[in-house]
């Protein structure tokens, strides 16, 4: 077989089979497929897309590239998230010990990654003393007995799609479904999880800018997971504003808090009800998302949410303490109120725009090499639709210096007041199958 | 500039700009940018095309990034010949004296290359003393008083294109006209041609398999070469068949020497005046095509054309007594004829294969280290459109080694024998403008 047949076939509009798919990606993992013939075939892919049967066969070609983690030790169907990323997106620390107090295992590899504020290793790093440098067995032990536990990234799983991403990024590929669609569920099921749901922003913060395209994508892999025997259901929600009111790494862990506890912003709380009901759907907790929101909604009024991260924090070095005393985190030196210049309806928060803003101050990554400052960020007093006076705070700047003209005049232009302003709807669609 | 916004711009079906062509280009050549984005580049180029003003900068920034010969101390308009290839195409050892008679300078560059036989050197080099190791200075100064000479290529020429090319036909992306076009120009520009005169074949045995690719190219680099200064036309020229009868380096010396005289084969000759007309009207000697032809009639009628190949011949340190006897041309050991196996009419003679057979034999180099046989190759006895009897000769194989039941098998495959056929038309076309 020879690549450059392989890339003319995929040029040509024809489906390839599985021999040439995997062909591909063990050559290209092991170094005998250059770079430059994978870019080619990538932007071919661009044009000609590929069928579900093949988005299948890559997904499961770049799972077999690395290492794989085994979790049949563990009792019970493993339900795992993903998001595809956006601003104040704080799901999984709330997700992880809602439906954990369900009974439902949840065992969550998280990583660290580039954005607006750090991931969920580094959030929950706020709590004192919490660690995630845990053996595989002690999590192990941990789900089964706990129910929910959280590890770094381990092993060298899917290598293909490091490389295959890391390439796409500096050849115009990126935006593809099928190679999008792959390298998501390919890392998803490398993970373990036996059924998986998925979280599609759409809207200015996210990567999917438009409703049809998160559709699309959505679509994709809840197909992919079907199709390699991973069920999987999707969400598409809306990221044109960031989601909650905190969007910093401290900031986070308190709202989720509050979430846990039945006293988190609207929004959040709507997000996570509906990705954890199909969660608890997934996991065979109940039959319907009716029935799994009702005892989700149970286990936050009657206390075992929160009781659950308790135990998740204690159980990973953390000082549960922060539960009834928030004050014992990261504490920001500065809280600086950003007020309305004219009276109205918050009309838009560019999300993506307000996510740097948080950057600004230090609360994520730009580069792999840059240190995260747990305690800043923003706490948004206003959202999309709400009423505003002049001189009213449309939001918070948590800041360990000064000044921070650079973060008002980047927050200025990205928010807008109107005269009219209505709510976005949040949860543009439900894909169960 | 980013390379990847060059990209994507290009992948998303917009204009690239002057300064983005010269920016891959240059980079390219530099190594500043490496194979794996100009792979991708090419690829969306193969889905999104080029328009004109983009095909004109990609030749010229290809033409200056490398040396370019300056003919300017050679009086006259340079006017240049290319063929995109087929199977013994002489057209080249005819057209370079017969355009000379007329006191048309013919500065040719010319080469090996791979292929079924030699390139135009190899050919000539048949010839005993022949040799195209001149200096400049001798090639300009012949030039200038016998208006024909040979040099083999000389210089630095299009790097990019070079680097372009070998990378394209790894990746799929050979096949688009933009870059083809531009690779071909490039060359003929950066050899200093004034004007140029392109035979674009169509076929079996040529690059371009039907007559609408063909027209696309040719109309592709008329157009480049009228947007760079250069007036270019084209014809479209059949090569489902052989063209002419001989095939192999010495057999088509032969050949050429006899249509100079005015006994060449018939479609050879035709193809010669067509093309030759175009070159004198570009090199304004002649006002209309008919005008040209007769010209050429007329030097080929009375003698010198042929001894403008004497001239050239013993110019280049050759024994031009092979001019009247052709004997003293290599010669093979074996002459062994291929009878007809049915009786009927020629309806095919797939001319790759048969291309293929004469390689078999050695008249080819399949791979830059392989040695030539200047005496082999084969004599067509018969072309498509003619009558056969069973037992007949339709070729003869002229070979070096007395087993050849390989390029028998071969020819007896891809020549076929029915009831009915017509003669395919030479000439399909005409580009002018």
């Amino acid at each position: 077989m020879r690549m450059v047949d392989v890339i003319s076939k995929k040029r040509d509009g024809k489906e390839l089979t599985t021999k040439e798919i995997n062909f591909f990606i063990e050559g290209y993992t092991k170094g005998d497929i250059p770079d430059y013939q994978a870019s080619s075939l990538a932007m071919a892919i661009y044009f000609q897309d590929m069928n579900d049967r093949e988005r299948a066969d890559l997904t499961m070609a770049m799972v077999n590239s690395g290492e794989t983690i085994d979790l049949s030790k563990i009792e019970g169907i493993k339900v795992d998230k993903h998001s595809t990323g956006g601003v104040g997106d704080t799901t999984t620390l709330v997700l992880a010990p809602l439906v954990a107090a369900l009974d439902i295992p949840v065992a969550k590899m998280s990583g660290r990654g580039l954005g607006h504020t750090g991931g969920t290793i580094d959030k929950l790093e706020s709590i004192s003393g919490f660690h995630v440098e845990i053996t595989n067995d002690k999590f192990i032990e941990l789900v089964n007995r706990d129910k929910v536990a959280v590890i770094g990234q381990t092993g060298n799983l899917t290598p293909a799609d490091k490389k295959l991403y890391a390439l796409r990024d500096v050849t115009g590929t990126v935006n593809s479904i099928p190679l999008i669609a792959s390298s998501i569920m390919s890392k998803k099921i490398a993970s373990g999880a036996n059924a998986i749901v998925l979280d599609v922003k759409t809207g200015a913060g996210a990567f999917m800018k438009t409703d049809k395209d998160a559709e699309n994508l959505a679509h994709a892999m809840v197909q992919i997971g079907n199709n390699v025997g991973r069920n999987t259901m999707a969400i598409i929600s809306d990221m044109s504003q960031p989601l909650g009111f905190a969007i910093g790494n401290a900031l986070e862990v308190k709202e989720a808090i509050d979430t846990l506890k039945g006293e988190g912003p609207e929004d959040l709380t709507e997000l996570v009800l509906t990705l954890g009901s199909q969660m608890v759907v997934l996991a065979k907790k109940a039959k319907t998302l009716e029935e799994a929101r009702k005892m989700l909604l149970e286990v936050i009024k009657n206390g075992k949410a929160i009781d659950k991260f308790k135990v998740f924090v204690k159980n990973q070095g953390g000082d549960e303490s922060v539960v009834d005393n928030p004050e014992k985190l990261p504490q920001a030196k500065y809280k600086i109120d950003v007020p309305a210049l004219t009276s109205g309806f918050i009309s838009n928060m560019v999300a993506d725009e307000i996510g740097i803003a948080a950057m600004l101050l230090g609360a994520g990554r730009a580069t792999k090499e840059d240190k995260i400052d747990l305690a800043v960020g923003l706490m948004l007093r206003k959202k999309v639709g709400d009423k505003v006076e002049k001189g009213e705070p449309i939001l918070t700047i948590y800041s360990n210096r000064e000044n921070v003209e650079d973060v008002k005049a980047k927050i200025y232009e990205n928010i807008s007041i109107s005269d009219h302003a209505t709510k976005p709807t949040l949860i543009h669609e439900i894909i169960t199958k």
